[in-house]
């Protein structure tokens, strides 16, 4: 008799999904509220416990209300926002964007990124990103056929006693070794996620040399440009001489207005590079929901008026604040950022049981993956640990760092400062 | 002296995007407002001119006022749309749906389809497509590697006077030629754009006979389902015995509550195909926009109240009859759509002048182009001509047809009917 026939995976996937990463559990799900304890305190995911300012969603409630804002917008965006973001980034950018050829709106910054890797990338074309990186970066690659290639960002020296951001450092060496003929783009994350690094012009001026003399696309994501501190300068690459003609600007209202579920994001760059990305984009997801790009469109419009970005600037550099502070209490080593929303700790000195009673999901990972699954179940404060934002053969360095978001209200964060302190029983 | 270097266009594409019409002027921009005059009447792009209902949009407007429905949602989807997908489809499909493995929200319909070819098909996989073809299949296919296969679906016989939509017909032995080695998955498009086809039971019982017989995955495509008109069966072809395993259904909230800008749609099948597609799409857009999720969701769990649906399949019955009694009036031969929102007129008998000023971008193209172009010029009333659903070699056979959308209000449907009358002196 024969067996029955198991029917549970009749259809091959592609080996696209065996790559990259795909299949795993990613650490967004492993450090879930819903897999931590009720009352945890959620610094892990970067997503605000705050709503967008009621000026910019009122826009979103005149949309729904009318007719043409809930069809089809077209696919490079609605004319609105991108009149808006030509006003914005114009002077910025140093050039008269033009919004037909030059702006394109995404369904967020992540579906804009993965739309250039479509548009450009050849099977086995490499594409250079500096390690850590933002974990989406790596499948967004491999889906597209693409090679992932990593630079380190080395990490501040045993014997800087207050490090910053600034004290992670690129080689420009090491990335003009990476270099092969089949490398076709470069990432440069500033401000950098998880580091909070914000490029310097010297070191972006090494990159923009690099990539003119081995003709790279650059992809600049500067999602949190809006969040540069201490009256630091957030340079884009963009601007540098020669550099227009190959780079791509990666934008997102998301980060900006404190919505990061709307999923607005755009791109801005030559012709040459979006029209392309204009022919992905319109085949990925046709085009982006009209109501939010109408909203993100009034934050652009009317945010000077609300003085909104000085603002918003100077409640996260109260909330950074809030956070070093409880680790300066704490006697633990961080990265002081100069940009993002994102603190790395030094956990190396957290000491927990070996015998700790953690799940499954985190047992077969790095040392951080169950150091922040001690602090968020013993201490009540989640993180992400940073070893996910490295490849495998260098995630030992990222096992010693966690990352904490600080785009929660104050009074969370005070509360989590409080909470943190109980750490210190722990620490060896 | 060397010349100077032209910066134009430095980076090369990916060849991806010389397949599948992805840099070819598309037809929606080529019919699109902006280009025709002023005052037309745009029965071209299938989104409607009425708003969503007022208590479906006040969702999305207690959304925007709160905190978490402004940031990320889990990358499945909200718990409560899933949670209203399952109420709603689950007696449909005559199964109780699990909410966490067998339901996926999507960034409309588009990408829940784009993310399952990029889950599922390998470099060379040929997926088969019933031609017309909605057209954005053809390059969503072609970017991940895989090769369209075309199956026709044969015109009505020259002899019936009045053709519906079951006048298209397939043939099996055509279908079943055309599996090879490489015949990875099959779409099935009903209610069908642009025919308005709804497929029978036993058409696709031989369509599901096949996939059995030759292990292939079925993308149902029914983002049509609730118009279906004259009190036909819309059959799904996951209740087919054995069916559901390899099945995955398509759904629209843009179809579905008139709201084509909100890009919310839905993907439903078993664990073996929402799991690699829900890593596919997290990829690709992250997740899908929040405060229009709990739109859709309210739309779902009120729709039985309001009597939304049989409501407004009323409605576009009548629109239905409008359009179709204004090419009655006309003499001219149509198909009378027993689903979604489109008629094909049979174009052969508009004589236009070939000395007419097209402009360049039909003039390269299928006379259909020119047809629709006289048509929305002369009479005002905008069309799409069908050939754009057809490959190439098989273009011929779209030529002889125009689609026109009643998706509008009655008064403009009425308008365009004793504007389409102005066609009278055109006809041979």
């Amino acid at each position: 008799m024969a067996a029955p026939t198991d029917r549970s995976n009749l259809i091959p996937l592609s080996s696209r999904l065996k790559e990259g990463r795909a299949l795993a559990l990613d650490v967004w799900t492993i450090f879930s509220a819903v897999n931590l304890p009720h009352d945890c305190i959620n610094l892990g995911q970067g997503y605000m416990n705050f709503a967008p300012p009621k000026w910019v969603t009122d826009a979103a409630e005149e949309a729904l209300n009318a007719v043409a804002p809930n069809h089809y917008s077209h696919p490079r965006g609605r004319i609105r926002l991108r009149e808006a973001l030509k006003a914005h980034y114009s002077p910025q950018l140093k050039r008269d964007l033009d919004v037909e050829s030059e702006i394109l709106v995404t369904s967020g910054a992540n579906e804009g990124q993965y739309s250039v890797f479509t548009a450009f990338l050849e099977q086995g074309d490499e594409v250079i990103m500096f390690e850590p990186f933002f974990d989406q970066y790596l499948p967004s690659v491999t889906f597209n056929g693409g090679k992932p290639v990593y630079v380190p960002l080395h990490p501040p020296k045993a014997t800087i006693a207050k490090p910053t951001s600034d004290d992670w450092t690129i080689n420009v060496e090491e990335l003009r070794r990476a270099v092969t003929s089949r490398t076709k783009m470069i990432i440069v994350n500033t401000p950098h996620n998880p580091v909070g690094k914000v490029f310097k012009k010297t070191e972006l001026e090494s990159i923009a040399a690099i990539a003119e003399e081995f003709n790279l696309l650059v992809m600049a994501d500067e999602v949190y440009d809006c969040l540069v501190f201490d009256g630091r300068e957030h340079v884009r690459i963009a601007t540098l001489p020669g550099m227009w003609d190959r780079t791509v600007t990666v934008g997102s209202a998301g980060k900006s207005f404190a919505a990061t579920g709307w999923r607005i994001g755009w791109l801005i760059g030559p012709k040459s590079i979006i029209q392309p990305t204009l022919a992905a984009s319109t085949r990925i997801v046709f085009c982006t929901n009209s109501p939010l790009q109408e909203a993100a469109a009034s934050g652009l419009e009317h945010a000077k008026e609300h003085k909104f970005f000085e603002t918003q600037l100077a409640e996260y550099a109260e909330r950074r604040e809030i956070l070093c502070q409880a680790f300066d209490r704490l006697g633990l080593k961080y990265t002081l950022p100069e940009g993002s929303y994102f603190v790395l700790l030094d956990i190396s000195r957290v000491d927990f049981p070996d015998d700790y009673p953690f799940p499954e999901s985190v047992l077969g990972r790095g040392r951080d993956f169950r150091a922040c699954w001690f602090i968020a179940t013993e201490v009540g404060v989640s993180s992400i640990p940073v070893s996910e934002f490295y490849c495998e053969e260098h995630a030992n360095i990222g096992e010693a760092y966690a990352r904490f978001a600080f785009c929660k209200d104050v009074d969370t964060l005070r509360a989590a400062a409080e909470r943190l302190q109980g750490l210190k029983k722990y620490l060896k």
